[in-house]
């Protein structure tokens, strides 16, 4: 058996490799994170968008482990719809490897999942060596808007391969160390066969500023506000937390904590000693009614403007302990995933509307990207010096511009490898090919069920955007004939005020789409009589084009 | 009769006063604008949103005219809707005012809505003035995105209003003369009265630049582009089509226009002389194949990742004269409209992977917004210095910001009103208020009907998000009990390999709610017991909630 090395990306939607990355040594299979996507606005009724394991169940006896870079969602959300799944031959979960916040993180999402029990966990130290059959992992500490990121230096018989999971170089970071740029560059000094880089800001120029930057502009804010300060952020971002109790705490504001993710986040770091809090912090809202108002912060959910979070029920005057009063201000310390911008935007206008100042990314400094920036990303493929280079996490123009970027300092072109989510990288003595292709669906996790079809997103779009009429004819089982005359019933089709008329003439339609006869007999027959006749007939009048339904009852 | 002025501001969506501002004094109302807006991703199969003139309808006696600031659909859109449903009490629609290239623009539109032999279509002159009752209004020349863009100054007997309309300060517009600012500057000394002003980029520091600054980089695209260049933008941007073809033109290539409404805009533009073209530059598409690609220019819709546009269908392999290839370049010369950044995303990425360069306003200087930032509004406050100040054009937000901005200027609080559409504001000698609220309620346009309610887009969302389920239950009209056994049909709801065990076990769940004999012979009832087991079912058995519909056929 030639000894080749085996890469497959794969997503959840969109960012290719971002959600996992399969790695194939021999006999032996590693996965480099499990993580999920949200799914976009025309995934209709979907709740969330998870990586299509097949490839990996198909060589189940194989894998080896799970390395997790980092605790974000997009990282790590998948693990409880993949692992009852990937059980071994032995019937246990395989083990999961990551360093102790993100450690933390993952238990939270596995015990509501009630997986917890069963779960494998174990906590790395970057710099230790994890031996996982032909490869041999090494934990790389690094920056990004999370503590505790790692890039992972994954070591073959053939080469290293680096995988810098989501990065930025912050020099200056809130919490924990810098980015340990003298290993990367040591690994990189003895060689590295293949770099897979985080691409997500690969269309932004020069540099990412360091998370530090925020802590100025909040610390004016804590100061300057006549009265309560709200700051809304995501419950993973745990230093952001620490930069908003810190300067709260700094300018005499109690702080207070909202919303379910948040307190549940902000418990466990407590915990695990990753926030610095007070020891009041988790305290009840109701203390609140004792503090004038210039003594307060409050940390929230809701940045994101998702609809049941505690600042869109501010927002909306439907909190319970929270009435959003003039004086306010609130400030959404996040940027806008794409897609919830409609939703961010009406949060914003409503608490204008009930008198807060709102401050937000685009117009005050209380927010800086997680990712690496053009010239950071010149900074990674300077110190590691790949052989072949893998641009993953983004969209297909992101990888396109990283993989520019990779030619411009000198890789040559037929080393740099712009793939799709499925394509398997294979490289060995010879060289490095695109040696074929893993199935690599979108797998859509609607309620209980994972693994929705495209027949069922099909039928909801075209219910979403006319509604469905359902046509019911009664048809004697003997004869064959109708019986009576035919009932319609529609929704989301036609304002009831307008319908009544022509509900009366499609019932019409249907007698005259079924006369002749004995041809009724045949269900299929008779299906396409109602439907055809009916939606021409709806179509003429009213231009919409509803889902039509015939439904006959043998009597 | 107290001589006052009344302003409703009136929009399609979220944005106030962008579509419509009514002005009433005395006996006399004009309309100022009749545009439409494009519905979210929420407005479940809406076609289009446009403003209520329900207030107008019922006012019809007193309406003079409607006055059109410029030619972009959000301002002249609605016109096809609203004109029918505006006839004066003589029968007659009521006169449109507007510039010459708008007049252009809006017979376009009615002819395809064969609206144009009814309408009355006037062409003002700036600097012209135009008596409609107690108004006497005059059209400023100013700058936008489009040529021929007006402000207007609309004198009445208690003082002057000055409305914007959409502008920047563009000093060296690419086509047509700079803002007419000795007038403005003229008109505000004289005393304003009232100041609407556009507050689109209210949240923008800074000033806009010129749109002459894409020249530059339209020319240095043309000059190095190895192959074809394909530039797509709005089909309204009549100046940025005039840059295109100097740039292409000035390098050799010969310019070719695709898409339905662009051929369409640049026929009526080269017609009426706004457009300076080559002679050939509507030729068919076929003579491109006997050119090489450095020589090629082409404008195409799509730069907002319309689904069936020109550019769309040439990212995704489906246009009939357009095949992209490596070595072309293509440019999206335009900002994404909130909402359609998915679609553009997806466009960029399709074309990339074909092989293409793509160059967006993300990464290179090709578009400018059409719109003043800060430093214009502060500008136009200067120059206009109006007792009274109403922000419009823009969401809460913006109007909130620009209201700081009036009041950073000078205006005092009390003399601001920062509108929501539908609020009635009065100013007479004694002051301003708002007194009272007109109708505005969002107007949807879907197929033929205007105006469909909330309870069809509640179903919609209702079968957007997990489907239908019918339940077909035939019953004896004499005994009122259950015939045979109930049958179920679902769309959208479960994929086909799941449903089928779980559609019988759901037929059983309609028997045993349907027990207990006589109630049956009362619909409702029947209704109740079929939706409420069959809904707790199938919640138990998927996580999902379906729309039941129960059907009961009486045989």
């Amino acid at each position: 058996m030639v000894a080749k090395l085996r890469a497959i990306p794969l997503g959840g939607l969109g960012e290719i490799g971002k959600n996992m990355m399969v790695l194939e040594f021999a006999d032996d299979l590693i996965l480099v994170d499990a993580g999920l996507m949200f799914p976009d606005e025309e995934m209709l009724g979907v709740d969330l968008v998870i990586p299509d394991i097949s490839y990996v169940s198909e060589h189940i006896q194989m894998l080896r482990a799970i390395l997790i870079t980092h605790g974000h969602e997009d990282h790590t959300g998948a693990l409880p719809y993949v692992l009852p799944r990937l059980r071994l031959p032995n019937g246990k979960m395989p083990p999961i490897y990551c360093t102790r916040l993100t450690r933390g993180l993952i238990a939270v999402k596995l015990d509501e999942h009630r997986l917890l029990k069963d779960a494998d966990l174990r906590i790395v130290r970057p710099g230790e060596r994890i031996k996982l059959g032909a490869f041999n992992v090494e934990f790389v500490h690094i920056t990004h808007s999370i503590p505790d990121s790692a890039s992972l230096a994954i070591h073959t018989p053939i080469g290293t391969v680096f995988h810098t999971g989501d990065f930025k170089f912050d020099h200056t970071p809130v919490m924990g160390d810098p980015p340990d740029l003298s290993r990367i560059a040591e690994l990189g000094r003895k060689g590295v066969l293949l770099l897979f880089s985080d691409s997500t800001y690969a269309d932004t120029t020069g540099y990412t500023p360091s998370e530090r930057s925020v802590s100025e502009t909040l610390d004016r804010i804590m100061a300057d506000a006549p009265g309560r300060v709200i700051v809304a952020t995501f419950a993973s971002l745990i230093s952001r937390i620490q930069q908003v109790i810190d300067a709260a705490t700094k300018h005499g504001r109690r702080v207070f904590i909202t919303g379910r993710s948040m307190l549940d986040n902000a418990k466990m770091a407590i915990e695990q000693g990753y926030l610095d809090a007070p020891d009041d912090v988790m305290a009840s809202l109701d203390k609140m009614k004792k503090l004038p108002p210039e003594r307060i912060a409050i940390i929230t959910t809701g940045a994101q403007g998702e609809p049941t979070s505690a600042l869109v029920r501010m927002a909306n005057r439907d909190h319970r302990h929270i009435e959003i009063q003039a004086g306010d201000t609130v400030v959404l310390s996040s940027s806008a995933i794409p897609g919830n911008e409609l939703l961010i935007n009406r949060t914003i206008d409503n608490l204008y509307r009930l008198g807060a100042n709102v401050l937000f990314s685009r117009i005050a400094s209380v927010h800086v990207r997680g990712h690496a920036a053009q010239e950071e990303l010149k900074l990674m493929l300077g110190l590691v010096k790949p052989q072949y280079f893998v641009p993953v996490h983004g969209e297909y123009r992101h990888l396109w511009m990283h993989s520019a970027i990779a030619q411009s300092m000198g890789v040559p072109s037929e080393n740099v490898f712009t793939l799709e989510d499925g394509d398997i990288l294979e490289i060995d003595g010879k060289g490095a090919r695109v040696a074929g292709r893993a199935s690599a669906d979108w797998v859509y996790v609607d309620g209980l069920a994972v693994g929705i079809d495209r027949i069922v997103l099909r039928d909801r779009a075209h219910l979403a955007g006319d509604g469905v009429i359902v046509a019911i004819v009664a048809i004697d089982k003997h004869t064959g004939k109708p019986i009576g005359r035919p009932d319609v019933v529609s929704r989301g089709f036609i304002e009831s005020e307008m319908s009544d008329g022509l509900m009366e003439r499609a019932k019409e339609v249907i007698v005259q789409a079924l006369k002749g006869g004995d041809h009724v007999a045949n269900r299929a027959d008779f299906n396409t009589r109602v439907h055809d006749a009916l939606s021409r007939f709806l179509y003429d009048q009213t231009r919409r084009r509803p889902m039509v339904l015939p439904v006959s009852v043998e009597v």
